[in-house]
């Protein structure tokens, strides 16, 4: 198994991004690693981390795609850049999967037009792996489609139903189609046809589909995988982090409040360790794209070493998986006329 | 000041909702609440909260628009209803608002069609004020109008400004559009639209209009008014109240762990209450439909009598501010060519 790894991309590269990588690299025997970008700043950010050990190579990329960007081009316009030389690797068979903390809209771009999308899969989405009351929740679309049409999400549920089972272990993921209600006619049209459609394949035993779900109650833990477009699903993501940075802070602050308060926060600092260490995105590690022909995930742009290192664990998984060999199995059952 | 309250909406119907409005009658000198409702349950109810002031008055209504009724055509088809009693006595001018924790459904059909839009206003909005890292967030649509239009959009930016700076005594509330980035170019075509439209009302003094933000960034105190479509603003919504949730249970777990924990727990019991108390959405009371010619406040429909008391405050807020007034007066500015 042979990750590749976008040495350059993210606020920390390429020392966090390099030493996460190494860290995957010695942690698991049989795991090869090929860190992309510019290799002095790559060998000397290696040689900080403890060394480049005999798992991991480096392949030289002389150009950097940053946030000024056009996130649409710019893997053409930076041929020889980190991201695109690595893309181009894991379409030619050098690599399994690849891991980026970089541009999330150049990402998108370059999977999809260097990796490719898989036959009859008309848009790729991203689809976060979300703490939850239950085993967590597949959220796709989460803002790679900000407009969507019912065969997208009607695939987004199938791509996230797939994924869940095969790359989370889920047996029978229940899928929910985000609504503002659960009645069969809530929601605009878009949901309505899209309920329709995802009705009959629940019916038909292809997919678990559960029916229209409320945002309170997939976060209950009422399933496992919610569908939904890029615009809504990339609120929710918002929200949820907005609102656990909102309480995380106002807890700091009651405890913080007086000697009292002082001594009950020692009392319980394992406990709140356990409880930040389960909402922290790091945990998880990145976010794959869904609908391409090989494994591309995406690693937050402020991920530390332990956030790219459970990125690759990740990436292993995706590519263990054979998502695409399912998809291509199934890709009948996701079109949708018009 | 006359609130009319539907004693008959709400889970906890009719017991808590007259115990609530009770309590507000008594604490405000010069108050005076009219209960609609099944008259011998209403006087039943406020014998047992301790009798009915001279301050409020009862109104028979000998029908109930349940959950199981069309939200539609409930307030038709049950003419004597609590609900449409209420509403036509406000139509009728006896009332200056009217608060229910009925079917929001129901509500917002009965609201529309019997005290009527604002001549102009395309659809009524819903705006719940949450509590954020700032001094609340008034969030519209939050539910209502799942399908919008810009002209919908840009009349609700108008309807949650003047609410935000008449009602809540917020000046000059900075106005932002939900957005998955803050470039002028994200977002679907509907965002793309609004957010040129609002941009000119912003560059003419007419609004505050700060442009695109995220979700994160609002719940962080980063503008006073966030506009959206009801669908994802339903969606903010429900995340909001299921991350508080999901959070506030883990905490609880937490604390009940061990001994040492449960001190902890003992020690900021106060802190804790307050931070409830803060996020709790009983402390608000309601939201209000925005855009009809008279005030119409939705309780939760699990309220008690603290989140009625507290709605029927807020109905005479809204009810003082005139709201109708100014966006009578300024309705030329929200009309959007197609």
């Amino acid at each position: 198994m042979k990750i590749i790894v976008d040495a350059m991309g993210g606020d920390n590269a390429p020392g966090e991004i390099v030493k996460g990588a190494i860290q995957a690299a010695k942690a698991r025997p049989g795991l090869e690693i090929v860190l992309v970008g510019k290799e002095a700043e790559v060998r000397a950010a290696a040689a900080a981390a403890g060394g480049l050990p005999a798992a991991a190579t480096v392949v030289n990329a002389t150009q950097v795609i940053d946030m000024h960007d056009d996130p649409a081009t710019a893997f053409k316009t930076k041929k020889d850049s980190s991201m695109t030389v690595g893309l181009t690797m894991l379409k030619n068979g050098e690599g399994d999967a690849f891991v980026s903390a970089g541009s999330t809209g150049a990402l998108l771009s370059g999977g999809t037009l260097v990796v490719k999308r898989i036959p009859g899969i008309r848009r790729a989405a991203m689809a976060p792996h979300l703490p939850t009351a239950g085993s967590g929740l597949v959220l796709v679309d989460c803002g790679a489609n900000a407009e969507c049409t019912v065969e997208y999400l009607v695939q987004f549920a199938y791509l996230g139903s797939f994924y869940a089972e095969k790359a989370l272990g889920i047996e029978r993921p229940r899928v929910g189609l985000l609504n503002i209600g659960t009645e069969d006619s809530k929601g605009d049209t878009l949901r309505q046809e899209t309920y329709r459609v995802l009705r009959e394949a629940g019916d038909g035993g292809h997919l678990n589909f559960i029916g229209n779900i409320e945002a309170k109650e997939a976060i209950k833990g009422g399933c496992d995988v919610v569908v939904t477009d890029g615009f809504s699903g990339n609120v929710m993501l918002k929200t949820i982090e907005g609102v656990g940075s909102f309480m995380g802070k106002e807890l700091k602050k009651m405890f913080l409040s007086s000697i009292k308060t002082k001594i009950a926060a020692l009392l319980v600092k394992g406990g709140l360790g356990a409880f930040k260490e389960r909402l922290d995105p790091d945990t998880i590690g990145g976010t794959p794209f869904l609908g391409l022909r090989k494994p591309v995930i995406k690693a937050h742009g402020s991920s530390g070493a332990r956030a790219i290192e459970n990125a690759v664990y990740q990436a292993v998984t995706a590519a263990e998986a054979d998502l695409a060999g399912q998809i291509e199995a199934n890709i009948g059952l996701m079109r949708v006329g018009r």
